[in-house]
């Protein structure tokens, strides 16, 4: 059983890794470790810091081992193929974790390996285990998805996030409305296929109104995609909260952020009770465990 | 409870340490690992073999994991905040380690941090845990601190080990000897307070005596705190130890180094019996465990 | 006890190391670890993946932990000498693993450290773990090695594993032709030694012909030890493996590789039975299983 993308995955799957993520965090709290004998293969061919410390956290509070390839120090470099090096660490670990910046290199991974393997970003496509924090975050603060007016703001186009999520809330029954500058708006064909699965309401809007939010996601201009960094700046400025935005909002907004942010969200706003991102950040260990596990033990079988 | 400074120690807080210390070094011999279910996160925004190597040495001793992110190759290269990189990162681990290159970054990430922080050295500051491997080092080699005569040798302006060390002396009631190259003495203040707080003996000089020495403390001149390399060259080499210098010295003088030395020790030196400075670097493991355990074991309150 | 070279061991050494190698796999399936409270350090002074993961791998399969200092990262930059880092890390752990670019560094290392040391690779030298792997691929395909046919195919003169891999081969009686480019033939004076002391046959060849040949080992042409890269690549175009080269071989012969491999073999020998190299790469793990269970056992004596 691999996790590559959040379309394998039906309501009941995700349901059932809830379920299991307040298990892990009970686990948590007790210092229970239900795994042993398992070594996690960490291979990441981007950079990354929360991605790759809260999986190597995740696998050791659950009693598993890591180990982590960078991409930056391996063999890459020498000509070797992506095959090639899945081969290889799928003989030596349990359980591969990788990102990778090409679309579909999970799914590659996942073809070659025996062991199971997690996406954990692919390029501008998938990062599955993202929305599953994301989808978490929100069920634990407001206590339900069903119907909640969820707002997506920022760069819809490149931001991998924000494709997994936008399948996982319209799943789920959220009623999202994606605020994109011109031209970096989310794919066409990503909104017809939600509205079409699951009849999901999107609408689309060009600035920001909160006023019957009731779940704020914003995300950050991811400058390197862009060719133009002033170009990338004006648009991260101009899709930014401000803390006037805040003032007549409901009193139980959440603002989730898939961090690390940098101006879109001043730091005035961390300290208000509407920021829930770290919040967000730290459910990555749990929900993280839960995948871990259940994938353990479903090959295992 | 956080490690940020020595100044916040109290002489009794050292003396706990020290015997702490010493029991650690009875379970590294015995293997007992006193400590489960903990994450260390340690987090370098500077390169480090020494002080790092041996903070993860430190946690798989005791029984404790490791993550370790080094800032190269995260996300603070696209503009994160320390604060939210503190925050992140506390949500996932037990225990925050850091070394940083500005000063005031270990108070900083103290104050934001849930979770206990312990300073591995914060630009030319503050590095208080290589100060209790120094303290500790000269009590088992000589039995005693009080009363014995150390001389402190080098770039005493940039090294940060140095500040930490006069006033860890200074508290146990060494006679402290500060030879310094013109301009890169100690600052005054730092001298002033020792003086004040401990009614410290604190000479300068600008020139190696060794007769009546009873410990000599050597440290590198940092190449990289110069613009000029040239004279960074020329300082070490006026300021370094030669064979010569240890002919009239006490039989049990000793020789300390926080390492890594480069030419301001000559290799003949490493074979005689006056150097400790590798036993030093030994120490770090024990001592380090024992202000991780102490730590650990406050916040489980 | 240190493993420098292979040349350090007598048969029976390498019979022991393939019998307790053997006792690995079944720990690996049971789960079993037979090690604790050890830290091996592993110290990389250059690039490799595969050796750093799967010694690492090894180390957490065998229940010991393991610390890893990148070169790159550390102090070396400062200007410490490899004897000063060796102490200090020796200081720390329990097992040294060191890869380094310099012949020779392995065994001072060896010399210095109080701890054991395994060589992971020093320059153009030696890499006895690698040889081990290599032999024991060919015992459990093959049954045996004595007698066997055994082609060595590419740069002769640069590649490490190669003259490591001549000694073991010759130690268990196979017959050896070696197949280089003109001007990367293996050096006279390592095919005279292994002939004068085994008694070993091996022949000499310019191309390839695999009639009758039981075990073809194929590696890399290094590009990075060529001044001319564009020489480098005739030569490996040159001396790779072609599909049709596999039409008249014996049915079971076996292509083994150290990986990583780059257009030497085309990616449609692969998914041939005749196809070891990624099982090669597996047996990495219970080999240095065997290696660091055996040297931990003996240290501890």
């Amino acid at each position: 059983m691999d996790l590559i993308s959040i379309r394998d995955l039906t309501k009941e799957d995700v349901e059932a890794y809830f379920k299991k993520t307040a298990e892990m965090e009970k686990n948590l709290a007790s210092g229970k470790k239900p795994v042993s004998n398992i070594v996690v293969a960490n291979l990441f061919f981007e950079p990354s810091t929360r991605t790759s410390l809260s999986f190597q956290t995740a696998a050791k509070r659950l009693g598993a081992d890591s180990v982590v390839y960078n991409a930056s120090t391996g063999s890459t470099q020498k000509g070797e193929t992506l095959k090639d090096t899945i081969r290889i660490i799928d003989g030596y670990a349990d359980l591969i974790v990788i990102r990778h910046p090409l679309e579909g290199s999970a799914r590659l991974a996942a073809d070659v390996a025996v062991h199971p393997v997690i996406n954990a970003g692919d390029g501008g496509n998938q990062h599955p285990t993202q929305t599953l924090i994301d989808l978490y975050t929100i069920l634990k603060c407001k206590g339900k998805i069903d119907g909640l007016a969820v707002q997506l703001v920022g760069d819809l186009k490149h931001a991998r996030a924000m494709r997994s999520l936008l399948y996982g809330l319209a799943m789920f029954g959220a009623d999202v409305t994606l605020v994109a500058p011109k031209g970096l708006e989310m794919e066409k064909s990503v909104i017809d296929e939600v509205r079409e699965r699951f009849g999901a309401k999107v609408s689309e809007r060009s600035s920001l109104d909160l006023k019957s939010c009731d779940v704020l996601y914003v995300c950050r201009v991811q400058k390197e995609r862009f060719s133009d960094p002033y170009e990338a700046e004006k648009v991260q400025k101009e899709f930014s909260l401000h803390e006037e935005d805040l003032k007549d909002v409901k009193k139980d907004l959440i603002i989730l952020h898939p961090l690390p942010k940098i101006d879109e969200i001043p730091e005035s706003v961390d300290r208000s009770p509407h920021a829930k991102y770290f919040e967000q950040a730290k459910y990555g260990v749990p929900v993280r465990m839960a995948i871990l596990y259940s994938i353990i033990k479903e090959a295992q079988k």
